[in-house]
């Protein structure tokens, strides 16, 4: 494996090397917010279904030969309700393993250190040669299992922002290039709900890995780990919704159940995205939202791939 | 609208009339067990990546101008672990909406009526036109929303098996297809979970919607609501493992995250699938499974399309 760690500015930079895996670079959250729905008021006049009828959201991704799963991981909390359910999620944490399917290098967005056996299950049945575990920041809610990975998969790197504070194989920033066989994912720079918060946008821009900084009709809170709703504000706008109005939008939470959604629908229906700055600082500052359950052990952990360290 | 409700026969009846929604024919479970991984003592030799690299999972449909989406809703349960967490997800049921980007017809596949207006949000945000939901059989974990989103949509009908003892709008059997726009799905009977299981396949053969019949790494119990094991092998050897091996599989539940699947894969790592059919019949009455937490009270309801009525 080659060991190439290139930085491509600007973003959209069409030639670049590539970020191989198995770089020997040396390199070393809090989580989101509920996102509600939904606001009526927005001021764009895009259609999201006919921006482009041929792509939009029939497929999660138009690359050929690009294994795509998308993974979920819950956290439930107690709610008497009237219809007989006592308990609801609070949130839902997603994984995202993408693959070449003729190399079959593989790379895992996110994981969790509970399903570790789900994931690393999927990875063995599929014969996929798992290369890179990424994280789009220092998660606050839950602990990665980025480091467990590497004890159980030889030859595995960890990644994640050089403005995370967390350490890792590979540090990752703005126009990196993560590849897996012939595919690769580019790195944007997102921050605001922390200050290392990343985006990976596929190398078509068909798919595009949020993290907390954009969430489906909402994104990650703002007031703490070096969040800040102006940088917030700037890295949806100038990063993600930038990109193509059919991409298809992944994610790391949900709490409506809801998997996946387009940037033309989150240009079109974000209910605090679609606001001025100044509306979406004001509405930031005043969230009130209660210390995350996890955040203590999470973060302390996540600074070092997870429990089990670097 | 038109109204014709068609059979055809056989499944793969290339040209046939299709059943438009709105229709005006006169017509007349217990969801799944869990799904454990994952034995390894499989007799196919496919490899699931290399059958098909163009298409295999990088997309959750081929098909041009169809809109797909899959949602989530999640039962928990009191689990006291080591890990901090109280509460796990016990099931996770799976609601799909398809559409036409160009007609915006679309259908919704086993809503559940706690989701309700998420459901119905989604589809008022991109204007689409609701004319069908469609249950893949009387479910026994949860309440379809169908009877409610009735009177809330105009002109929506609802449908299920003719075989399953429910009221609907529409009776549904072997071969009938369900039009959305320039697309369709089309009805193959699965008995086995219950007597009144269906799957839907995609025109293109490109995604199948198994309800309970068959789950990833896993199948639908078999022990009530008239389940027969030995009907239920039949039902996925002859009409769901007979689809292409990168046909994405998306069942009505998921107990581990899994979001989908693709028949080369269940097809080599079912755990009981795999199995004759006599191994599969004796796994299968020896479950010992307790009975569903909410199984008479939703039985009940969705044998008139949920608390709702039809």
């Amino acid at each position: 494996m080659c060991s190439i760690l290139t930085k491509v500015r600007p973003i959209h930079r069409a030639v670049a090397l590539s970020l191989r895996l198995g770089a020997s670079t040396e390199c070393s959250r809090y989580a989101a917010t509920q996102s509600r729905r939904l606001s009526r008021g927005v001021n764009s006049v895009v259609d999201p279904l006919l921006i482009n009828a041929r792509f939009y959201c029939s497929r999660t991704a138009k690359t050929e030969g690009l294994l795509f799963r998308q993974f979920t991981y819950l956290h439930c909390k107690f709610v008497q309700n009237t219809i007989c359910h006592l308990f609801e999620v609070e949130s839902c944490t997603y994984t995202y393993l993408l693959a070449d399917t003729k190399t079959k290098e593989a790379i895992i967005i996110d994981p969790v250190l509970e399903t570790i056996d789900r994931d690393l299950n999927l990875v063995m049945e599929l014969g996929l040669k798992l290369t890179l575990a990424v994280n789009t920041h220092c998660h606050a809610d839950h602990i990665t299992s980025s480091g467990l990975m590497k004890k159980r998969v030889s030859g595995l790197k960890s990644a994640i922002s050089k403005f995370s504070g967390a350490s890792a194989d590979i540090l990752l920033s703005e126009g990196d290039k993560i590849a897996f066989g012939k595919h690769y994912l580019t790195v944007r720079e997102t921050p605001g709900h922390t200050d290392g918060c990343i985006t990976f946008v596929s190398a078509d821009e068909s798919m595009v890995f949020t993290g907390d900084s954009l969430l489906i009709r909402g994104c990650g809170r703002t007031d703490f780990q070096q969040g800040c709703p102006k940088c917030l504000y700037d890295s949806v706008h100038d990063k993600i919704f930038t990109l193509p109005d059919n991409c298809l939008i992944y994610p790391a939470h949900d709490y409506l159940g809801q998997t996946v959604s387009t940037v033309g629908e989150e240009r079109k229906f974000n209910p605090r995205l679609t606001k001025s700055k100044d509306e979406f600082v004001e509405i930031m500052n005043n969230l009130n939202l209660p210390k995350p359950f996890k955040i203590d052990v999470s973060v302390s952990a996540n600074l070092v791939c997870g429990l089990h360290g670097l």
